[in-house]
């Protein structure tokens, strides 16, 4: 059944109309969505709403809500990603919704190579790849702050995977909120380093793979926490 | 150290002087390597040559080796995967080289989109992708099989990761080598299902994520393993 993203509450009723336009709308469209036809709407907040076209116009497609599923949240995965190039980062961003990650933090640190804000390409990005891994939550993005500022403020266990060989084994429980910390492509510089390690809410987690690229470190470490949890 | 990727076997000597040509030689040509820089060779067998370019010519590069060490391959994990899309097939098998995957299977499924058969630009591909990882193995690309046929001839444990949910544990020991089996886009159809659960090398691993592009269930399955080996 096809997919699509609508900014509506988790209270929305059965028997409810509700109105898709803007480049949604068009995006539907495109793919030629009839009249009567099954659709999933997914607000990103936790419910899927199966509902039925009931009209289609030039601007607008309207669905009719015909039933609906809300579930808790449940991955407690959280990113924090020194920003690499600009390309990757959407990989990232991506990948990171197709993974239900709950909340992405961009870092700039000292080989950090894009600046980051939030845009409609951003906002585009997320709600396709919701819509096309049927993931029920938008993850919240942070603003960008500096690697320093985030060790400062974050209080929750963070799995640093290091590129170095390392030995120290995960404190805390994995059934708790844990953070993926990945440096950019370069690494972090010697004094970021020791300044992550010596946080005390850091492990350090050691891949034994060739380099990988900063997409393939995001997927991979995430498959490796739930690995880990088994 | 910029690396490049050399047939050469694993007893090349110390003070050997190798000649690189043609593609390989180009690429080096256009990132402006010049005489006495120093770079790394990969041979895709398990050496890195350290070594300095003696010779820059039109056509070629000749590099004399200084040093090399040589490692035993790591990575017990394979990667049997039906045949998505050609673009997300290439993607794939850029990360199973960044991820150290040591072999790879292109299986054909009721549901897969493509035919695959190897040729240069999938030579090239895995090359740079050694490179670029600095993995020390070039792994091993089967030929293309049906899904039933793989079953049939392999006799090692098979982790399938299944998009349905399902509660099989591992039944080998992660030590062993595994073969990660993955579906294409559209999943397995039934009939082909119910031939995977019921081959006694197979346990089945369900990841608690949305659901995976092909690429991404490729990285995350393999930090899966690494997750549950500790």
């Amino acid at each position: 059944m096809r997919a699509v993203y609508c900014e509506i509450e988790n209270s929305t009723q059965i028997g409810d109309e509700v109105v898709i336009d803007g480049d949604r709308a068009h995006h539907l469209q495109v793919v030629r969505v009839k009249k009567d036809e099954e659709i999933l709407a997914l607000n990103g907040k936790g419910s899927q709403f199966f509902a039925t076209i009931s009209e289609v116009t030039k601007k607008e497609i309207v669905l009719k809500i015909i039933s609906s599923k809300f579930q808790n949240l449940k991955s407690n995965i959280e990113l924090a990603i020194a920003l690499p190039k600009k390309d990757a980062f959407e990989d990232i961003l991506k990948i990171a919704v197709e993974l239900g990650v709950s909340k992405i933090y961009p870092l700039s640190s000292e080989f950090s190579q894009y600046e980051y804000s939030f845009n409609d390409r951003v906002g585009r990005l997320l709600e396709s790849a919701l819509v096309q891994s049927n993931n029920l939550y938008l993850p919240i993005l942070a603003d960008q702050e500096s690697l320093g500022q985030f060790l400062i403020d974050n209080k929750s266990p963070i799995a640093y995977f290091s590129a170095a060989n390392s030995e120290i084994k995960l404190k805390q429980s994995t059934e708790e909120k844990i953070i993926i910390l990945i440096g950019p492509e370069g690494g972090f510089s010697e004094r970021e380093e020791s300044q992550i390690i010596e946080n005390e809410n850091v492990s350090v987690i050691h891949l034994p793979t060739p380099i990988l690229r900063a997409p393939t470190a995001v997927a991979a470490s995430v498959g490796y926490l739930l690995g880990l949890a088994q």
